[in-house]
């Protein structure tokens, strides 16, 4: 609730609109969809510029089902993640008007045509393009045209430079890499914009789940790097949402 | 050098006004000042909007100086952080057109009147100031117009809440916070603009250093969050140029 | 054993109507059920309010039913917890007067009517669920009425605004939260009862299975707040109980 | 804010009494007192039963002699921790009814004469008497009753015995231990009220200043323990304050 | 190779009875059957009271098989740990003699009968009687009797007290314990004899596999204790054998 | 791309026969081969001495076979790591022209005859021989002879001695070791040629997955020792490689 | 207090010699000469072979030389750890019969004459010979005759075999190594007596001062090994006393 | 002692000319000069290329002068690392032929006219040079020509291209990083020749002392990297002197 709606509220009260009782359960509720289980944040797009998503882990196939109807319902967008093919079946068949990305798991609404300014993912190795794949259907889902560019480690750094003029047109750079991270800080240092930087669980050994490519980045000796979570691609993509808004929930 | 400086080397050639040998020993040395101890980046500024920064911390007085006249000489704009201020003092005197941000600890040539939106930067406690100040006192080398929020901690609040709109006005949000760090995650649910955290090493016990506000961070329920390294100021205001650059270095 | 039971004892003997040999015997065997496999501490309940409970993880099915028919002999109340559906269905079926809660792999007698001043058992997330009804069960088998506040995490801190009234109600609040483990400092800093944190082990990344939400909640910059072992719902509930005393074990 | 307070508010308005500008911008400024650096939280008594408290480390002079004077006009209370004797000395100079608990390294006004339960300090070895100093300072501002209980480590655990009978006639426990911080499980064995556990960072070698002894109490094989961060026993006392309210700030 | 030894050899050259070269060969092959795989070190009961035993993990069956044969053939001992029921039932097939403890996964020649002073293998829950019989069993294996004394952990203290006379009556003492692992301190102030401490793997939280107890052994406030890796019942008994060398394999 | 393939292009352009755009082309796109999905290095051998690698975790069947027969078509030669027996399999059926090491888990084609000094792959244990094989294997496909030493722990420190000469022959060792990683402190310590430490994960309790073993070998109190990740037999083969040029791939 | 005078004390009572309130107040202060700040174990020596000894960090002066005097009134021995030279400068002076080891910072009543087998102290570089010191400071405050052998690092092992007999001699070992820690491993494989180990903070990069030894220790491919606290030169004393008591506290 | 060596004493004895026991104790005290609190290990430059090396800390300055004496006595060459500018000051007035490297904290005898191929040492920043001037100082002092390299970090890669002909002309490469440590991953992926990679503990936040850099360097996706411990410019200059041996000790 804004300055402004509270403004309206105590407006109306004062000229007798509302009664001081009604103002106040209207103030309670507000921007809560309860399901008992479940407290859907129905006020989040107008505060974030972002609707609330769904993290799939953890919640039965039932409890699913119940907020991808309500969402459905509500507004016409829903984005679930970390859905793995077989539970994001029954869903698919129940609302045909859904897509589903494999490799990066998530079940969402049809995104709008792309009308800003594109986003590049760039990934260090073929493992890696998971997280990525993460980050790009997200963004997509939310109106962002992206450029993918996969397999571009700095062990033949040459293979950077030969993409180098595509990552420079970028409004916003999201690079995931594994093992010891390093991309980020390479490319951070070749252009202008900012990098949000996603380490990946991918290595073996002293990688510790994504430890040191999480320690690389945060490390980084290059200026303008954003960190997030290990393996986080929807993360990052929320983030380069709010510096480069797209299309998909604004309207 | 881009794509397109290289083309009009090769045309000069094929045009025979530069020799083969001539043309090597440019690409060889562009965009370094070789001082011996050091190579200063000249060219990062057209590469990535700003320019090389001085990081005080296992230089001698001799190298700073070097470092600093340097700097001054090829263009009029410098700065050095994590400069305490006796060693700071020997320049200022030196360089007197040069100012001093104590709390933040950062030397630079004064910033130009800012002109775009403005950053917030927020901080949870009293005792993160001296990191939100160093993240400030970039941000206004760079151009950039700063509404320090101070003291807006989880424990009480109705302080944050108080502050708001002007959360709300801000193009870019830091966020400093030591302890459990739990602030980004409270204002990123707040506001729909990208939300740079700071974790700092205030606190005791199992805080760590810091890597307790660290972990909160990165691990945050809300969207739309990118973490920067422990007590890293610096790094979270070059992450904001990039966002919403300033008129700082870029003229 | 007390000082009043040893000052009897003394004075039986001092009366000549107990022999010190025999003396000596109960003051060795007093509040221990050997079962050969395991000692169970039948004076629990005196010395520390709460009979002892059977934590299910290492034990064979054997073992199980063995001290729990042991339990039901002795008093007549049980209480195993870490349960899982499939061990508990033998012991359903041999003791029909046992109930199980599922979400919280609880098996125990059922519970007395509840009579002294709600818990209030909150969750930041859906996913933390499993970890608060274990609370909620050992707290219910324990005599307290639980009032169950899911899905209030920081990320839309309006949800928890809403329930505030219900919140202040409680005498002890146990309050379970992964990921960045924010919401007890938000909790404690606007209640004025005792907070009980347990993190919990949801979360992906740099969560390292609960780590980073244990670090946020001992760092609470809130004040008022105990902490449990991660996920460890049955320890909140033990600290709970002693707290605010219930009906469930003390008659 | 209470809803009843927002209640007599919306009604003021609806009556006409109060303007909804004016409203509003009590409602914005409610429970705060902005000193520029630092926004007091004057609010926090109401709702957490404990005024803020002054934590000394990372403020400067200027600033606790700062808060320390706007504390004792608006209410006449005040709790500094954290604070050497050396910073003590001007402030005790300047508010001489201040005390000062050189061990705890405490300010505060004299405590009320303690009129409700005792509190049992315990703590394990000579060493760890800086941190159980701490919360006893703490807890008799805030009206309690102290029954200190020190060196009673489990490697002589007859020492615990002798003093058995104290510990169960105390209301809660707070237990104070480094190295392998054991002492509350074995206390919290024997007697049936809530213990408040705090780890120190006493010890060398792999006690890696106090996380083995966290370690210990977290993981704790005994029931109704609640755990604080390392040495820190201002927030022991706090939670005591909530499981059992004295009579030093509620009044 | 004792001193010894060598003198003997080097007599014998000086003697003429052996040639340079043929003792040459003598010292490079001495205490060494090399399988081709591996290298048995028939020499260690010699150098070291205790004849090598036979790690099962990371050997296929073949290789086990094939290194149990040899070393009933060289002596008519063996000892084999780690080893599932199913990778130990065609061995027993194969060499009736054997004997396999189930709880302690260890395969061995029938012990000696026991002649040497009792040792005792104490552990907290019944959870770490695994490991503890993994002790009992090599211990058995090199003859010494052991007196087991499962179920005594420190939240219900008087269960330790009710054994104290037969902690006392042994030569050393083993004491396994999770958790917090606790009772090794509180055992080394009760007796004069060594306690060898054995963290084990049980718990969960924040118990990290056993780093909890492993180091709240090692930070004990107790003295007399020599801790062992996580888990390893083996290595226990090893130095027990070596405090107090029991008839199994010395003879 | 080398200076003087550089010099070749630019001079190229200076006599005419190259157009500054056809040059251009060149330098973008000079040594990578781009599948869609990843980019080979087709540049590697040239740059580094060693063709890339295929890493086969994390890439699917069809993207392993696509990339292998790319491989063939363009040179003779393909290394794959870290494929089971059964992924191996339908490769091994399509190109029957590869060998598979089962122990290893290294499919290539067949190595040329040896004609470089031997190097010595040591390891510590049985259970190591898995990580030692895979550098055997990676080593003999680039032409280097290997002297396997297997179990030859420090123990029993005279199986090392029985075969000192062996290890004093080899250009290079490998050593391989889990547990506490001593055994490259021991042999580096007796040889003079550079020794190439690998942690493996063998190992249980507090060996932590082969950190114990991997600090072990950093902090050797020995000179001459590179230490390379845990279980990374295929790094350590590369950088005996780089040491000592084989004639698997230089041809 | 053991059973045999329990069984006396009841005895008394049965006998009308002592009245059951004299005996309650002889059970509950056996065994503990309260000095306020702290509680000393006056019946350690009869319970443990070893009087309480003195741990000279945090605590003042005054609380030393009291514990000191004290100690020699009840008994006339003392032992005092981690004592600096400067704070041993004043109780020298009070007490001249005390004697004091600098290298080892103990203070302590002179030594009986040795009269039972040796122990050997072996350390692996100069630098340990602080810790192994304070090893041999308290081993002959015991009564134990000690074998220094220092210098003896696994880098160059021939010096080990040039002392092997002497550590054949020994009765138990103490062996101290920082680095990788791998020494105690050497040894055990070479005697068949027991080995403690004692892991020094020796050590600087990846040793995380002495983590790096105490895992190598604990990791030991090697039988017969107990491992104490980094640093704890005096834990292994004890420890060895246990296992070979001396004449020094005993009599 | 080599096979060699042995042989000819066995062969002395055979032939009369040397006794058993003149024999043995030649064969126990061979290759060691005992100073009493040190044994100089006289044979290490025979077994393993380089004489043993003197580390400073933690030794006397008695000690040092000592070693330092008795090592220019027994050869002309001596070699003491980690030692400050205070330290070495009395040692050079003494022995006015050593030479003292300031920034690499090395003192030494003058090194030999270098007469192998250049060896090439890398940092990342300025605040490395340090570490790389101790690899350097070590390198030249062991008779290799030494090519600095500094401030190529990856921040700003055209500089690492602009000296990428020396790079590739370089036998070994020392590579030094701190931060993120990544430039030993691109240094790699251009050169052919071995890279000896040394984190640095140059950083802030979670470089938590040079664990950032190391886990990146363990890590790396390059081929072709050995590393060594945290700040270890030694132990990288007595790798590469393996690698590619000099001049300076062997003759």
């Amino acid at each position: 609730m804004t300055t402004d709606e509270l403004k309206v509220i105590l407006d109306e009260i004062a000229a007798g609109r509302t009664a001081p009782a009604e103002a106040m359960e209207r103030l309670a509720s507000s921007g809560i969809d309860d399901l008992g289980f479940a407290r859907l944040d129905t006020d989040r797009t107008r505060r974030t510029g972002m609707a609330e998503v769904i993290f799939a882990p953890g919640k039965t196939e039932e409890q699913l089902a119940a907020i991808v109807a309500r969402c459905l319902e509500r507004s016409d967008t829903v984005l679930v993640t970390r859905l793995p093919a077989e539970r994001a079946a029954p869903l698919l068949e129940h609302h045909p008007q859904l897509i589903y990305n494999l490799a990066g798991r998530v079940l969402s609404t049809p995104p709008p045509p792309p009308s800003c300014p594109p986003v590049a993912v760039v990934s260090a190795g073929t493992s890696d393009q998971g997280v990525a794949e993460e980050a790009a259907a997200v963004l997509e889902h939310l109106g962002h045209p992206v450029d993918r560019v996969p397999d571009v480690g700095v062990a033949g750094i040459h293979r950077l430079f030969s993409v180098l003029e595509r990552l420079r047109k970028a409004h916003v750079l999201v690079v995931a890499a594994g093992m010891e991270g390093a991309l980020p800080s390479v490319v951070a240092g070749l252009v202008d914009r900012p990098v949000v930087a996603v380490p990946t669980s991918v290595g073996y050994g002293a990688s510790f789940g994504g430890v040191a490519a999480l320690l690389g980045m945060l490390n980084s000796c290059a200026a303008g790097i954003g960190v997030v979570n290990i393996d986080n691609g929807f993360g990052a993509a929320t983030l380069v949402h709010r510096i480069a808004p797209g299309d998909g929930e604004r309207s």
